[in-house]
């Protein structure tokens, strides 16, 4: 009985899945059909391409892949905002970089401080506190900051053809991961409303954590060390510490996504990556080559010299957020 | 239909789960009446207790709670057997310590080799090789080991009341993880299969990976730096790291767990902590406060003062081992 009510709810659902497009905001075109025949090969029963469901595992990077990264990465306008809320217990700041020119609002000042310039600004605000008191200050954030050109909650400049592909996945019985080089406790606190992803499945850059006792409360607090920098060659590495198992399929946009890539697609067995190249100046942003910010340039290579997918955004994606027209 | 097929399904496993007793192995004493009670609580909708799915996370040491730890940590075996493969290639362990002592068969020299012997044995043993390299090793040492006592494969040496407990968990919404002092990649080609927890709920010390390509063939190298040590305060910082959220329930023997314990009990709302308490010489083994393996001694305190549910092994557990009489 309980085996057959099981296999009756399963029978049903993989119908429904297949009755109405699960990807309606993706065009008919190559991507979507190279997804779908993916999708469809290894969950056939009997296939030579068939893979047990507790191995489809599906890795995402997150900037530029499942929300918006420009003009800045959102974590950047975070650690801005944070900087301008802690600036009156820092006098200091005023005169020292690269706080001083976050606090004038000059962003090539900011630019001028380089990667250590943005790595100070990351301690400064993401350490120095317990993992709870920052999980609240995320929340608070995500709820009032808005996107400096839409207007919008950054948690609403997330892609619907992505959201519609994680859902496809998870209906398909894979496990969705956000593997990106933003830090994970960033994430964390919202990834699950915005991408049904829960915070045991978010990997990301990672500062060290120090258990402590406050009177009789234990607390992890946050220190400014880097335990990993989920990026490049650190995502194989954040995949292998946190998932411990090799994505079939893995989905980024840019060149730190590459070794992400190299790795799924390295093992045996089907497998499927994907590039989001950023086409769309009207509807989105147009970039790749030569941007600061989501550089595509090696992956784009990699991906055409290796038959892997690439999503023209302009071309592809019927829809780019969940509220445009 | 679907919604129906689903309730109707839930509805009977809910049924069957109360028809059976799901811990048959555990006498009626009070730690078997403490989990149920806290399973009942939490799962009941409309419940002051109440914890949705996705927040029932249950925790669990390996060494001496899900399976045992004497007369050494079986990672320690498998370390010595590894030494003595190794030993071909490398002559001059015959004369350094403490690979000296293991080649001669001398644990009491190697105890004498302290922490830093055991250490070194390990970064030995456990680096310089590939990720997909240390996995086969392991599946190979798994199948042919045996227990030096019973002559069982190591992974018989898991205690009965505590699968069912696992399956009992899972079977109401609680995903179960591993968060041990073991190394995690020791761990994890195994454990699914023993106790049906996947790679990615496997937390536990760490070495350092790097990244890097052998021809055209993306690799990654375990290296002997120490990334995690998963113990004591660790315990907490890798439930962090790789999980990201509060366990509601944790399970522990040791005052290595004591920490993790601590950090699950300070969450608000129902929570549940248990200690097993190795009192059973006769078909396990006894030992507790003055045991350099699993010693429980402050452990011990702290779950009398906090009201902590101690599994008394002797007089708690039917059954020690699936092949126990």
């Amino acid at each position: 009985m309980r085996r057959f009510l099981l296999a009756a709810a399963t029978a049903f659902l993989a119908t429904t899945a297949f009755a109405a497009d699960p990807l309606p905001s993706w065009n008919d075109t190559g991507p979507k059909q190279a997804i779908v025949q993916f999708v469809e090969k290894v969950t056939k029963q009997g296939s030579a391409d068939f893979v047990p469901v507790p191995e489809r595992i599906a890795t995402f990077d997150n900037d530029g892949t499942l929300w918006a990264e420009q003009p800045a990465y959102f974590q950047l306008f975070f650690a801005i905002d944070r900087i301008k809320a802690l600036a009156p217990k820092h006098p200091e700041w005023k005169t020292k970089e690269p706080y001083a020119s976050v606090l004038r609002g000059d962003m090539k000042g900011l630019a001028a401080s380089g990667e250590k310039g943005l790595l100070q600004l990351i301690a400064a605000t993401h350490a120095g506190m317990t993992t709870d008191e920052f999980e609240q200050v995320v929340n608070d954030w995500v709820v009032n900051a808005k996107h400096p050109k839409t207007g919008k909650p950054f948690t609403e400049m997330v892609y619907q053809p992505m959201l519609e592909l994680l859902a496809y996945l998870r209906d398909n019985g894979f496990k969705t991961f956000i593997v990106s080089g933003g830090g994970i406790e960033f994430m964390r606190p919202w990834a699950e409303r915005v991408y049904g992803i829960p915070p045991e499945q978010v990997v990301g850059s990672m500062g060290g954590l120090k258990y402590e006792m406050r009177g009789n409360v234990p607390v992890l607090s946050k220190l400014p060390s880097l335990v990993l920098m989920d990026d490049k060659e650190g995502k194989p590495v954040g995949i292998q510490r946190n998932i411990g198992r090799r994505p079939i399929a893995a989905f980024g946009n840019s060149d730190g996504d590459l070794q992400m890539l190299q790795w799924t697609t390295a093992g045996s067995g089907a497998r499927f990556a994907l590039y989001v190249h950023h086409t769309d100046a009207d509807r989105e942003w147009a970039y790749d080559r030569k941007s600061h910010i989501g550089k595509l340039d090696k992956g784009l290579d990699e991906a055409k010299a290796k038959g892997w997918t690439v999503v023209d955004m302009k071309n592809d994606w019927k829809k780019i957020y969940p509220w445009s027209p």
